[in-house]
């Protein structure tokens, strides 16, 4: 099986970045990847401010994925994620929903062990292994891999771990896949700006999806179909992920605009994904079971 | 035991009503209440701009706690809740978060049977019965029964059901509860505008806490414990949700702020009751085993 190393890496997600990986449809291959912040912070003593902003958010790729051509939907299996020996969480004036409230930058570090987040002596966390960022180089211009959008990237969705399918469109020739910024752990709005930051390796497996369309990233798990959308305003990321969903709804279930949306209402959750990227990312979920929708496609 | 009539109701929440019924710390009672539209539309002939909206959102009470005093916290826990034989979901122009895709108005009777909502005759959805307005009297002025704030009243959250346990702030000797608003079926946020609405009636049991302060309602079911906040403004609602979890962290788990609020980001979910009331209502969710809560007091 191919291991992808985590030396290779993309800042952006663009069309011009050529792709550095090769897969094809059907094939399970590791990529490994470093902490969001490259693996500057090793230790309690770098804090946040010291640390190069520039080398921040890479994500390993791109990795073209042979046939995949603009206009069709890749589809990425999560298979297994595993982690390093330890995460970081930083906190630092500005930093999440309360970021006003801190005054100065501290670093903790947090061993990974057994199956938990070692928080303090007291408090063990289970892990949520997630994959932060995750995502295809977008139709036009050059996009930062700390923010989300159409193409996926920093999406900071919690759901998007071992046994979820994330599908995205495709809008170059191979899609040009890239990710990184393993959580160990995560809740959702990644509430103080910081999930538990680890490295790690990441098994995936890729299909690609004729005659299908799809504007923006969908995410599957056993038990529910997820709509995603990441705009810089709140309302208009909640309004799009819902238009999605009520015209899948449409769509997979036969009804009109008025039945959909009530339907969506009285058995659709709105969820955010996070709140703290300069792109917030929100989700509908739609029960399959509940619902009786065996897939997204 | 007790069985409080639906026909004793009132439109706004205020120090200035007279309780109407009258219970003790630890007593157990039914309360009767019609549907948000106060039963006037039992039919698809009835349209949403057709009825009285003087008589919508009534909330029936409201019910004195004996020996509940400004400062004290009331406990209300939810026992059952029985369904009426239908529930009915309207559409109109602009109610709702795709409100400006509505064209015209129309509504949907769906009957309640064996444990399903009929939507239609291929869609059955298993019932999610829960309480949308529950409050006690605020500390000053008259809040319509439509609006909820930190008395609580229409928080719309699916969480309030049978298992549950809303804590509200008490403002006026004997609390002043009241309640209504049944929903058969509600997803997260109410997206439609309106869930599965339907009269019944609900058991209760309250208790009164004393020596413990509360600014705003919190609510606590078998596998977690939560912070609300209602705000017209949505960052408003999820920064004060946000930063009540963190004191609530800070006190529970012996953290200081810093350490507080990394294990919210890494543990607990900000989460959207409903999006379609005047004030918006979001909720911080703290998992209790992750966490090792064993109540919310």
């Amino acid at each position: 099986m191919k291991i992808f190393a985590k030396d290779k890496v993309v800042f952006n997600f663009s069309k011009t970045n050529q792709p550095v990986y090769f897969v094809e449809p059907g094939e399970t291959f590791w990529v490994e990847t470093d902490d969001c912040y490259s693996g500057q912070i090793k230790t309690e003593t770098v804090l946040r401010p010291d640390i190069d902003i520039s080398i921040m958010d890479c994500s390993v790729g791109p990795i073209a994925v042979s046939g995949a051509e603009p206009g069709d939907v890749l589809c990425v299996e999560v298979l297994a994620i595993q982690l390093a020996e330890q995460g970081v969480m930083v906190t630092s004036p500005g930093l999440g929903v309360l970021g006003e409230k801190i005054t100065e930058a501290h670093t903790k570090i947090i061993p990974i062990k057994n199956g938990f987040a070692e928080f303090n002596e007291k408090i063990r966390l289970p892990l949520t292994p997630m994959i932060g960022v995750l995502g295809v180089a977008p139709a036009e211009g050059s996009v930062h891999c700390a923010v989300p959008g159409d193409h996926g990237s920093n999406m900071d969705t919690k759901l998007i771990k071992v046994g979820s399918k994330v599908y995205l469109p495709v809008f170059v020739s191979g899609a040009n896949l890239a990710l990184g910024d393993l959580h160990a752990c995560m809740g959702d709005g990644e509430l103080s700006g910081t999930g538990i930051e680890t490295a790690g390796r990441v098994c995936l497996q890729v299909e690609v999806i004729k005659d299908r369309k799809l504007a923006r990233p969908m995410l599957e798990t056993p038990d529910a179909v997820y709509t995603l959308a990441s705009r810089a305003d709140i309302q208009e990321a909640i309004q799009t992920a819902v238009h999605d969903m009520v015209e899948f709804l449409m769509l997979k279930k036969e009804l009109d605009f008025a039945d959909a949306y009530r339907l969506l209402s009285a058995a659709c959750d709105i969820q955010i994904s996070q709140l703290v990227n300069d792109n917030i990312t929100v989700r509908v979920k739609a029960p399959k079971l509940d619902l009786q929708l065996e897939s997204v496609f």
